[in-house]
């Protein structure tokens, strides 16, 4: 396998063909030992892939064909679509099987998604001590550090010695979802100290806990955000973090792993707000696994909206009717100063929306946000507006008084929608709200409103129509 | 501090207010002793906060009043800006010291920043053998696995025991930037094997390493783009990866630390080309720090293309002219179907770019893309015409014929806006550029341009103008 990994990619997908040819000519065996020469995270790939090109079925076919211990790990490997997928085709005795043996926080990610009824029917067969455990775990709220973590961590007393704890991790080693930092808690479960097996590592066997424990850490609340939790890794470079509840016992940890995950959520989620899309059912279903009617539903807040916004809009030019008709060239420049202030607009407002969300600007930093709007917007009007003379002058063969008109109006248009596009964003956040969902759209429909505003004011001014 | 973490933020700009007042008052040596009882990551901040609220000179006051090791520790969680502000106070002497005891990767990451003359002279104090392992890293394309790896791990031997690695790893553990994954080489230095550190604490202390060592594993090589090591991460559930150069000879590994904050500046990449700005300096400087004018340069490229756009828009206008003078109502919808066609195009493009970018869709499934978006298209477009019918019918006053007339056409718009949106992505990526540099302005402006030909068109059949 050694030279595979330069074109991994390419060998997958190799593969993958290899065993589609397989499948069709129905040589299942030689098709899963294709499958086997990967790991779980590859074949998971794989299974999809073959649910894609060819069908379920046959995914299902090799799926039981896999060794008991791989398909596990292969499972939790799988979108959560293709869980719920494979689930659908085996029995409730496999999918028992399967739920028993997956690590903590996947057998909840997993019973999430499961219909209740069969939820119900596995947890009957699951020991009464876990039942409530898991029970417990599936009442967190989604996106809550409590959701992300697993109970699944080595806890450590502070009156053992270096060598105890070692002899402690071998034994419970294997059944945690990270060993690489352990957890000291007094014997009201409250979490006193954390140890990570760096320092157990290069410490005295004979040396206490309490004398290598940091009692210094950061730890989050079960109810916590999981972009704050995220926001804790990314500063504080860790691996792992302790999770307690409101007495300040320890009740899980969260891995780095789980993290990587939840940041390309939340960026999937800030990247679709700002573009007027919402995530209505608050899936995080694949593009293509979404309905037709979802997709529409996420969608048409926004346009209805701004539907109501364009009314607006339409009464301004319906105001100004009279002076188009007498001098109806005007129209010509209505598109180009609208979608120039929206642009302006939305490149200022995505600046600040993502500039708030990574913590490189504050509300407390809008007065020098303003200011250097308010100059980006003179340099930025200023060249567009030459640019603009030209075209209206010399391509469009328009009067110099008209070309004015235009440019005047454009630069206005420009420092206004810089203005605006990164005020509004603060504003949101001032009254805590999410400045990514006063997306984009709602910008450009309020600058589209002032652009036609200024635009017949200077028309009134310099062609007095 | 066990309770600091209820409210860690709280808490911090409390601390931090607190310094301000002591620095005011001149009592330095409090505002240290009340920066000490923070963590590295939380006195950078606070160094920072204090930067921007009071001068870079009592930051660098109350950097220097730091023990030497937490200063260098400080200094590794700062920013690249507050790095180089606090060096260019700081005398050469005192650059030294915080550059030779920095982690290697962090050193190269000041090292970057930091003004020619000023690395020549740190690098000539260097011992030989470490200038050029600096050159060699200096070397490496910006956003490769090169730039982000550290030449700080362990190495084993094939026929060591696990006791003797287990020796090996506490004498030179403290070194390594992570001791959680080792790796084996032969002897040309070639990667063999990796094992985890878990691995080694659970297994007998006579076993040989290369019988519990994992010859199966995911590696990159330095040229790969940040990208797809950070994917690699995603996907394999990784702390640490190796990094290995043409003849497969291990060259350093890179740590999932660096990682989140890679995720980070691609999203922010992607989301800031979607609307239009360019990130033409390719800084990751803050918002606050870039200059006006690199502000406007990034900005104007995109505003100036589509000034080119916007002739043919307005080309289109031109010659409906009399048409719109002959019944200049028409006039009144054209900001919305511009408006309402841009953003049904971006919401599309936006969920693709997301998807290809995220490995939710891939080109392959432009047909199941376009008959997707086809149906949305038709389910959004019936909705918003039906809700325009009732605004240009009662809110407008407006003939039927005229509602008919915007309405089918805004009918048309939505689809083929939802079309083109969710089909110039998979084009972009076919041609192998980003998705994301067809940004939502580009693609906004070329369904204005179709949205006015199609309301023209609609006009000319059902109002014969």
């Amino acid at each position: 396998m050694e030279n595979a990994e330069w074109n991994r990619d390419e060998l997958l997908k190799q593969s993958t063909d290899l065993i589609l040819e397989y499948l069709e000519q129905k040589k299942y065996f030689m098709a899963r030992d294709e499958l086997m020469k990967y790991n779980a995270a590859d074949i998971a790939e794989m299974l999809e892939e073959v649910s894609d090109e060819a069908s379920l079925r046959m995914t299902v076919i090799l799926f039981r064909l896999l060794p008991k211990d791989v398909s596990v790990d292969v499972f939790s490997y799988m979108s959560s679509d293709g869980q719920v997928d494979i689930v659908s085709e085996i029995t409730d005795k496999e999918t028992q099987f399967i739920v028993d043996e997956l690590d903590f926080d996947d057998k909840i990610d997993i019973l999430e998604e499961l219909p209740a009824n069969l939820v119900n029917r596995i947890l009957e067969k699951t020991p009464r001590s876990e039942r409530h455990l898991i029970n417990t775990f599936l009442n967190y709220p989604d996106n809550s550090a409590g959701s992300l973590m697993t109970p699944e961590f080595v806890s450590l007393k502070k009156d053992w010695t270096v060598r105890e704890a070692m002899e402690h991790i071998k034994e419970v080693g294997t059944d945690a979802e990270t060993i690489y930092t352990c957890y000291v808690r007094d014997n009201a479960w409250k979490l006193i100290g954390i140890v990570p097996l760096s320092t157990l590592v290069v410490t005295n066997s004979d040396t206490k806990i309490n004398e290598v424990m940091r009692t210094e850490f950061v730890c989050e609340y079960v109810d916590t955000d999981q972009e704050e939790v995220s926001d804790d890794f990314q500063k504080y470079d860790l691996i792992a973090i302790p999770v307690v509840d409101k007495e300040y016992r320890l009740v899980g940890i969260i891995t780095v792993d789980d993290i990587l995950d939840v940041m390309e959520d939340e960026a999937t989620e800030d990247i679709e707000r700002m573009n007027g899309v919402i995530d209505l059912d608050n899936s995080d279903s694949d593009y293509l696994d979404i309905s037709v009617i979802q997709h529409a539903k996420n969608r048409l807040p926004w346009l209805l909206v701004l539907m109501i916004a364009y009314i607006f809009t339409g009464m301004i030019v319906t105001n100004f009717e009279n002076a188009l008709s007498s001098m109806i060239a005007l129209v010509t420049y209505m598109p180009m100063l609208m979608g120039t202030g929206g642009n302006c607009g939305s490149q200022a407002a995505t600046l600040i929306i993502r500039g708030l969300a990574t913590g490189e600007v504050e509300l407390d930093d809008w007065m020098r946000i303003m200011w250097k709007e308010l100059r980006i917007g003179v340099v930025v009007g200023v060249v567009l507006s030459a640019v603009n003379f030209l075209r209206v002058t010399i391509i469009d063969g328009q009067s110099a008084i008209v070309a004015v008109t235009v440019c005047t109006s454009l630069l206005f248009i420009v420092m206004i929608a810089k203005l605006i596009g990164s005020m509004i964003p603060l504003i949101v956040k001032g009254i805590h709200l999410d400045p990514a969902l006063v997306a984009n759209p709602a910008i450009s429909s309020v600058s589209d409103a002032i652009a036609l505003s200024i635009y017949f004011v200077m028309a009134g001014l310099f062609l007095h129509v």
